[in-house]
């Protein structure tokens, strides 16, 4: 493996970092909050010293980049955005523990929005700003990021975006990667820069209005208030669902509809199954919750705002779910699964993997019945490679075996099955809330040091879907100098 | 289809439940359950009359028989001995709801020994037995009984032992299936007998001995007492626990060893994976537990039959395994899923399945890390062909949709979500208890008319392996005459 590279890449991506931490540092100086600028400046400069070095002395002979080298950069990258976003919460005291300074910062990056701090209300500006910013960039992701904007980049950069963007298939939407990730971004802020006012337009404060739609945009779900969006008005409610939903959705999708290829995107068959999916669940859970609120208006708002949270894995929330009557629970625990569309900043096993699988199974089935025909997968008229079927059903059966493993691994935990579960489940489709004790009103708080370290790598195995990091940590990469 | 066969077919096993329906109306008589020996006898008499009717006017013009035709025939005999099997209790009013009478005679067969009767120490001799007896049945399968005894079966029989019987791959043990049947039935007769013997031994009940012997065999779970085998010796408890390992092993090696083929019994993965994690588990539980027992002795105990009865899909207990701690709870609801060897008579995903799946993914990496190079999967050093761990990646999609299928239908029950999940996945396995309001000390009879259909199917489809049901229900084979 061209280790060299490898480093220096992920020099390159600390020195980003250093500068992103600029803004909050702004944002806290904006609010006066000087403890808060020297914690960010100290962070700043520890990752930009660290990421010069790492340039300097590891400057690679050659920029060959296979899969290996790839998945190695987005491992090690995400390892150590973590590590180095923690530091400002560390450092300041505001989380004084560092296994959840860690957790938090992960669980920012990766989009989950699982926090573990008691009360959110009494954190400076900066920090609870920084918090949704890790959501904004962790969503579309902080390696394409600097594809868009480092003009040196080479062409073999798909090896990253694959390994950072989520979903099964990864397509390119022009020819360069680099504009393909230039696209994305600029949709990307545009979009989020239209929530933020209509956010603002609802009468929202700037501060609030900017850091929801940070947390919308990148499906994450850190909040300012103790009750997340509860005390907020209807009108805020609505438009926060909403744009969830838009943040669900593939960005190929409005790529499609900016170049007026309004035919291509709408035949999307996963499009209009999240639709259909949020539709028939909302309908359900807001029958099944008028006996709470006996108000139709409510019942509806309420339901759509949890359904369309937990399917875009956002994990805001306008009610504590967890008190919510055992059918609607029960349909949020398996929306916690399915997650939106590929291609869009969502997490969980992603609609079109489930589609796959569907017709995956029909394919199977139809073999059986008559052994000597032919049967080819086809999503949306366009035939399905065997190799992304197969590698659909594996990743499938690898992500049950996750959760099942990071299940046990947390349950010497004093909490019950309940929460155990949900908070494993939670954490591995970065949705962030669970049941029980990690249920909307509570947080993660309660967890030991052990637990929650295995919750963050829980965290980023989801996000990053598994195969990057397993392939990276395969210590054959790392022995064999020439391999 | 061949329609004529498949009546024909199914007419043969009603005859032969009517038949089977005399031991327990002969055990009645020896108690002298007058009402019972009418019951029986009633049913005995209403299935021979069916079956003869469709034997006599469905007499098939030809043999021909395809996979199609072996699942229906399975499929449609399962569902008819349940109907049947279920007319005893039902007008005998010991289960005096013919809902209630249908899902008690499934979990029999389907040996998952779910029970919702209330009281199980009010039930008389016969219906005991009988309920106890359908396990035995219904472990091995009672169309593999047919091959074995029924001298005119033809040699496309393979398909319907590759539907009745569980696991990834299906062999037989001699070239003809005829033998294959007899042998493996002449084993579990055995093994059955020296079970009983040990029960015996050690000073049990005659009748007690008998119906515990026949629930392990199965590895059904239907018990006598209200607290399963809780209150028998612990020399009873060891016994059954070991029996319960015996019977979650592959019948295959019981032949290996009558052969004396003892290096090629030895040399199985799955046997070795199946005590490993017996021996583990039990280990890790009984550490656990402890603290409630504060004795080594019971500590192991307890644990150990637990884990051989969830493992091997038993289901009895002899401690509240819903009282346990956390750490305990949670294994014994992962080893819910695992179940045992494939060829045993236990339910679950089985072992080999998940090694397959293990060696798929690990296949899956290596072939990401080295993309030219072309991998085999191989178990007990022989190569899996790509069939057939396509098929068992494909199997565990349908096998996880239908647990979130049937989840979601019970979940509208007034229990909570950690009762409906366990009772849904203890059915899909076959296991029989699950938490909550369904563990150990509890029951199913809490669940509506509509859930108890649901958990039915649910069962049978678990027991079968889903795809014979599927099958065999696919409308196509039945509208069209030619096909």
């Amino acid at each position: 493996m061209n280790r060299r590279m490898v480093v220096y890449r992920v020099g390159q991506i600390l020195e980003l970092e250093a500068v992103l931490l600029l803004i909050p540092l702004a944002v806290a100086a904006i609010y006066a909050e000087w403890r808060g600028v020297g914690c960010f400046a100290i962070s700043a400069a520890a990752a930009a010293v660290l990421g010069l070095l790492m340039i300097l002395i590891f400057k690679p002979s050659n920029n060959l980049m296979y899969a290996k080298e790839g998945f190695s950069i987005v491992t090690i990258a995400w390892i150590l955005l973590s590590v180095f976003g923690a530091v400002p919460f560390f450092i300041s005291g505001e989380i004084p523990n560092a296994a959840d300074a860690f957790f938090e910062t992960v669980s920012g990056f990766t989009t989950t929005g699982a926090s573990l701090v008691p009360d959110v209300e009494k954190m400076s500006h900066g920090m609870l700003f920084w918090r949704s910013f890790t959501h904004w960039m962790g969503g579309m992701g902080i390696l394409v990021l600097i594809m868009a904007i480092v003009p040196t980049d080479s062409g073999r950069s798909m090896h990253i975006m694959r390994a950072e963007m989520a979903g099964p298939v990864i397509g390119k939407l022009v020819p360069k990667i680099k504009d393909t990730a230039k696209i994305l971004y600029v949709i990307y802020l545009g979009i989020t820069v239209l929530e933020t006012l209509f956010l603002l337009a609802g009468g929202m404060p700037v501060f609030d209005s900017i850091v929801h739609a940070l947390g919308t945009a990148g499906t994450g779900g850190y909040g300012i208030k103790g009750d997340s969006i509860g005390g907020y008005s209807p009108y805020i409610q609505w438009v926060i669902a909403v744009f969830m939903v838009i943040f669900g959705i593939n960005f190929n999708l409005y790529y499609l509809i900016l170049m007026k290829k309004f035919s291509a995107a709408v035949k999307n068959t996963e499009l209009w199954l999240f639709f259909g999916m949020i539709i028939v669940s909302t309908a359900v859970i807001a029958a099944d919750i008028y006996r709470i609120y006996n108000n139709v208006g409510d019942s509806v708002r309420h339901s759509f705002f949890q359904v369309t949270s937990i399917m875009s894995t956002t994990g805001y929330s306008t009610a504590d779910f967890d008190k919510w009557p055992v059918l609607s629970k029960d349909i949020i625990f398996i929306l916690m699964f399915v997650g939106g569309c590929a291609g869009s900043t969502a997490g969980g096993l992603k609609i079109s993997r489930i589609l796959i699988m569907i017709k995956t199974v029909i394919n199977d089935i139809r073999q059986q019945l008559h052994p000597r025909s032919v049967t080819s997968l086809k999503i949306d008229g366009k035939p399905v490679d065997k190799n992304t079927t197969q590698r659909v059903s594996t990743y499938f059966i690898l992500y049950i075996f996750l959760i099942v493993a990071v299940f046990l691994l947390i349950s010497f935990e004093p909490f019950g099955f309940e929460t155990n579960l949900t908070a494993a489940v939670s954490c591995v489709n970065n949705v962030g809330p669970g049941f029980g004790a990690v249920g909307p009103s509570g947080n993660y708080s309660g967890y030991s040091d052990f637990s929650t370290i295995v919750l963050s790598f829980a965290m980023l195995l989801g996000r990053l879907e598994i195969f990057p990091m397993i392939l990276a940590l395969n210590p054959a990469n790392w022995v064999n100098k020439n391999k």
